[in-house]
């Protein structure tokens, strides 16, 4: 059994939201906040090789939905210990991206991993440090972790998508981020 | 008809979730985003007297849930226009206040009105521009207000919540901020 969503104004609003026929479920759509971070160790930056789809056998950043009843510091601590097992101290805000396509807000954090352990979680094939030069530039997994990893060189921030860094045009590519 | 909720943990997931036992919609219930602006013209600083429940008749910033479609800072601008009938030019980004117990992430920008134009939207019952000595400290709508104004008097941010403001307690007094 499944919902059967249809789109309508539902009363006392002013805009067209998906109703479920079945039992009348309004779906706000709101968006939803992807948390993640750009953790280094000295001169070098955690990576995630995806062992899922989208994007599987591709390098990322750690990073997913932000859950309920967590800050979005420690959800960015809780994806990057599930997905590289790895102890992070959060440093500041580096950037807010926005996936309009996607309804999706990503806030993306600085950090530091002071110990240098970790292993990879369920989501990943394989998790590594790497310096600059040795980052696999032509197997990243989405266009905000190159967005990332660039601004994560410069001081300063909260940055946002670079000029021509919204997606929300038909030639997008896919640039969802999963983990529940 | 009304969607009916019981909490259990769905297929492939491994966290509790709100499924409807009358067409099996899993409500992921992930954090909502609320975005706003501590708008100011010169030395004064825009505030709104609730023309709604919760709180009416008390005064907040111009706030409300970010809607899909939107950046963060689009949304804080339509939600100023639509509370306070303002055009804004935004800043930067105050601060990331976590709402744990509402499940709510709230954007709250600094930002800037170039004319002194402004009027009362539909929630509003009134809109005013204050100076610091103005502010009426007693008849404010949320802690989050306090917070953002304080914040707003300091250089730098993001902020996040102060000491003590992780309204996650079981004394916590509601702080919903609507605006659909
Ligand atoms: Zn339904
Ligand atoms: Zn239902």
């Amino acid at each position: 059994m499944n919902p059967v969503f249809s789109r309508r104004v539902p009363e006392g609003d002013n805009i067209e939201r998906a109703v479920c026929e079945r039992c009348g479920f309004v779906d706000y759509d709101n968006p939803k906040i992807v948390v993640g971070a750009v953790v280094t160790c000295g001169p070098r930056v955690l990576l995630c090789r995806r062992a899922i789809a989208p994007r599987k056998g591709l390098w990322t950043l750690p990073a997913g939905y932000m859950e309920h009843g967590e800050t979005p510091e420690e959800g960015a601590r809780r994806e990057t210990y599930e997905e590289a097992t790895a102890d992070i101290v959060i440093e500041g805000l580096l950037a807010v991206y926005t996936i309009r396509r996607l309804g999706q807000v990503q806030l993306i954090y600085r950090a530091r991993m002071e110990a240098g352990a970790f292993a990879p979680g369920p989501e990943s094939e394989a998790v590594g440090l790497f310096a600059e030069d040795e980052i696999p530039w032509d197997a990243i997994a989405f266009p905000t972790v190159h967005w990332a990893l660039a601004h994560a060189r410069q001081p300063g921030g909260p940055f946002v998508n670079p000029p021509g860094g919204d997606e929300s045009g038909p030639d997008a590519p896919p640039y969802t981020v999963t983990g529940a």
